[in-house]
């Protein structure tokens, strides 16, 4: 399914002011130099699944002299986002015809094993980080121009001549983000570090642990409730995820797509209040969507910052909607009375959008055929229960919102709304018999549904931990695939009093990710199918989504 | 057949004199802006024949909102050398995804229907003109870093994405040449130009003609000897040739392979002489080749000028012995005392080390199983006699520089010497019964053998009439495969007093290059073979090579 929305007359309303703001907030990038930690040899195993045949020092680089279909990998120990230098030359005789080159920059090893030629998906072929380059003049430093996520690198020669052999002398990574470009934990964060059970810091500190050595570890401490090293490589892995995404803006995926995306944003935001505290970062984005609105004032599902900042013609319902979400939590985190002024009408306006959009049953309509209300990549997926519980959810925080604003009228008349809907929601969704809410004309049950009309109150706290129990219990076969539904998942257990189930489930979730080789959180993951992909191949999903960053911001709120 | 050489301990003798000189010489290269003529679609006809399916105006080409996998083609007119800019944008929604872009340049219209892929000959793939590229910013122009040779340029798709297309805005070359890069004949010609016949010139003058207009003239003219304007088309093209290989070196190809070979040097400047009148060029060719000789003082068969002027380890003998052609030829034109006192000694000694390789029997051993004596392609072909006619051929060269430089003992030493070779020539290679001279031990007889041993002038000049006369009566099975050759065949004809015939033949050679679609003469052509390549696929073939130039010398010079 292509998943994409194109709106008619589509009339961007650019509030200069807010943008002169969010440019004055654009971050100096850090930038760190990073270096290969080995070089290795690949082949094919299983399926796709790469084997390493063979492991040597990034100092053997130099020594290999590499003839027509040779090939080096490069293992730059983590994952990173940045600019790559090579510097090549020759042995042999007097260079004689151009070397041409391919290269691959892989998030995932695997990548290095899909074959790329059979990607025939819905998304550009255009994600996927190759470059096949002609270098006329030996040696040379190649400054390649484009930025790379990734911690593999193949460097593969499809041509030399017969007279002569390309070596790789040097290949260096200048390492960027809007925050300290840096190896296990940083600095600024040792205060929150604190608050992490020590065995947690202790094992994440240990940056000399190889992947292999971690994985065992974890595997074996993921069986057993002491296995809090496991969370600590969450964590770790989960701030890799959220640095490697901050960048000018807060990137949705630095490898695909590069833009930012206001359901990812929220929750990048609450992930950086609990580590980076880089609040000008989410001031700057927030002013930029307050300042990108479209048509009848409605906030874009996501923002380009090149070549100038442009909002996309898409509206998502759900996104929109949350946009007074991670402007409450900004408020609340930083108490900065000008940006909650001065955004706070475009917040209140994404409701007003929402509740115009409810029909005579009081009610949103079934847009599940379209590309309008996201919850969840699923194909199957019925988002109609959702989009009102989510519209409930989102009257909640323009409430708050509307109290620090000393708005009394908006404050009741969302309160008095609010339930409105929530009646409207078990009227028309609440299903007693299966005591599950359903969602669209088939009465679909999904997990999406329960998480949130949770989310949104619906009913209070005691009956909702029945709710979510009763749910893992049936098990509906509507599941969650994307890290963004599992947040709302885990947020669902925790403010239902299930605390140590969420611990549980993350464990499970995103440790499963990295017993499955994570360096940095997926924007996609079924257990059961590394494989899965909602664009018709991994070769273009994104390993380093900010979607999937959450669980720092849980473990070390809420733990 | 892969002809390289490698030579073990080589050991170049830098005169930093010489190179001093030679840089003193680098031309600033003339630059001109040259635009597409014309948009062509096309399709492929039998085996790799390219169809013009539809030809619009270049005007058209902004129109085209191209999605993935369209192509268009666009045709400057001519075959020229430089730097690409394009000018790209979108239309549709924001560019929400790189456009991932194939840019491939052709000489000739059919290296755009070879299948690329299949390409599995000895030398580099990394030859072939074609780039990937990924535009992660529109707008944006693209100004391509490579040198490109080409007339046709295609543009394809490899991906978009589902919500914009790309639109090709603008494309433009800078041409670049050592003399000026201008269409039709060269104003500083003008005079050499009075000699060609006036319907020549007229023709050639005729910039606006369509390559159809021409193919069908010529063809019909071909036919008749009041053919002329097939040979102002001939010389014209010759030009063309000339001048997009005059770049800081005579370059023996644009596309491939971009050094200056002293074979071609050689035929080069004869027509530089009779054309562009750069003197300097040759001069600073000449004293390269003069600074950079390597172990006993042999002058390399070709030169590398990135990342620093640098010989080849690759030795050529027949090469090596014309360098004093080369020298006498500069100095006769220019009557340049320094240059020819410089580097006398060095023409001598490659005529002295040519002599060291004589055999007890007087002879030249026979090398045609190495790359050591290159004469012509032909994988078949003994170079043998060609080899010891080419060393004679070499020392009457010698000696008129002798003279020159008032030498009178080496001049004396060189007469007695060539006697003594033309001697052992017709006993060894002579073959009375035949009438032909015989080659290595199986006595081929090959057209190349003739040729050479008619320019080295071992039998008089009626003798040598009767010889060529008899050769192409008996048209042996070994052929010439190259211009290069071709030009020597033609040299032979017009020394033997043959010169009606020698037009008759350039009219079926290179005129069957033109009636081919030749815009520039090419690096090999087989009459009967258009697809013929001594690398596997004419994917990598050159069809703008030095040696192929030189028709506009003889026509210019004898005509």
């Amino acid at each position: 399914m292509a998943a994409i929305c194109v709106l008619d007359k589509f009339e961007v309303h650019k509030n200069e002011e807010f943008l002169k703001i969010a440019k004055g907030l654009a971050p100096m990038l850090e930038r760190k130099e990073v270096m290969p930690v080995s070089l290795l040899a690949l082949e094919k195993g299983q399926e796709m699944e790469p084997v390493v045949r063979a492991e040597e020092t990034p100092e053997q680089l130099r020594k290999h002299a590499l003839k027509k279909d040779d090939a080096v990998i490069l293992d730059f120990g983590t994952h990173n986002v940045g600019y790559v230098t090579l510097h090549l030359s020759s042995v042999g005789s007097h260079q004689d015809a151009p070397a041409y080159i391919y290269l691959k920059f892989a998030e995932r090893l695997d990548e290095l094993t899909v074959n790329i030629a059979e990607y025939d998906g819905w998304i550009s072929k255009g994600w996927i980080q190759e470059e096949y380059v002609h270098v006329d003049v030996l040696p040379a430093t190649l400054k390649l121009p484009r930025r790379y996520a990734f911690r593999y690198m193949e460097i593969r020669v499809i041509d030399v001549s017969l007279k002569y052999s390309l070596v790789v002398e040097r290949v260096s990574m200048e390492a960027v983000s809007a925050v300290a470009v840096q190896e296990g934990v940083p600095a600024e964060m040792a205060a929150v570090q604190e608050r992490v059970p020590m065995e947690m810091a202790a094992a994440a500190a240990r940056g000399d642990m190889s992947k292999g050595e971690i994985s065992a570890e974890a595997r074996e401490r993921q069986d057993s409730r002491a296995g809090d090293s496991l969370l600590a490589e969450i964590d770790k892995v989960s701030v890799q995820t959220l640095r490697n995404c901050m960048q000018t803006v807060f990137e949705d995926g630095p490898k695909r797509d590069r833009r930012m995306w206001l359901g990812d944003f929220r929750l990048q935001a609450r992930a950086n209040y609990q580590t980076f505290k880089n609040h000008k970062l989410v001031k700057r984005c927030l002013y930029l969507f307050g300042g990108l609105t479209f048509n009848e004032g409605k906030v874009p599902a996501c923002l380009f910052t090149e070549p100038t900042v442009e909002p996309d013609d898409t509206y998502l319902f759900d996104y929109a909607l949350l946009y007074g979400s991670v402007l409450l939590d900004y408020y609340e985190e930083t108490k900065d009375e000008k940006t909650l002024r001065d955004l706070y009408p475009v917040a209140i306006r994404q409701i007003e959008i929402g509740v115009d959009y409810l029909n005579e049953d009081g009610i949103i309509p079934d847009h599940s055929e379209e590309f309008w209300c996201f919850v969840d990549w699923g194909e199957n997926l019925n988002t109609q229960a959702s989009s009102l519980a989510i519209l409930i959810y989102a009257m909640r925080y323009g409430m708050r919102l509307a109290e620090h604003m000393g708005d009394e009228a908006k404050a009741r008349w969302l309160e008095q709304r609010m339930k409105t809907l929530k009646k409207k929601a078990v009227e028309h969704f609440w299903d007693e018999e299966q005591k599950l809410f359903v969602s669209g004309r088939e009465r679909q049950v999904s997990w999406a549904t329960q998480v949130w009309m949770i989310l949104a109150r619906v009913f209070p706290q005691e009956k909702n931990r029945e709710l979510i129990l009763h749910t893992i219990d049936v098990n509906p076969e509507i599941r969650m695939v994307t890290p963004y539904m599992y947040h709302h998942y885990i947020d669902a257990l925790i403010r239902s009093g299930e605390k140590e189930r969420a611990l549980e489930e993350m464990k499970q979730y995103w440790g499963g990710m990295i017993l499955d080789g994570a360096d940095t959180f997926w924007e996609v993951y079924n257990p059961y199918n590394k494989y899965e992909s909602p664009y018709g191949s991994v070769a273009v999903n994104s390993f380093c989504h900010a979607w999937s960053c959450t669980p720092t911001y849980f473990l070390r709120k809420f733990f």
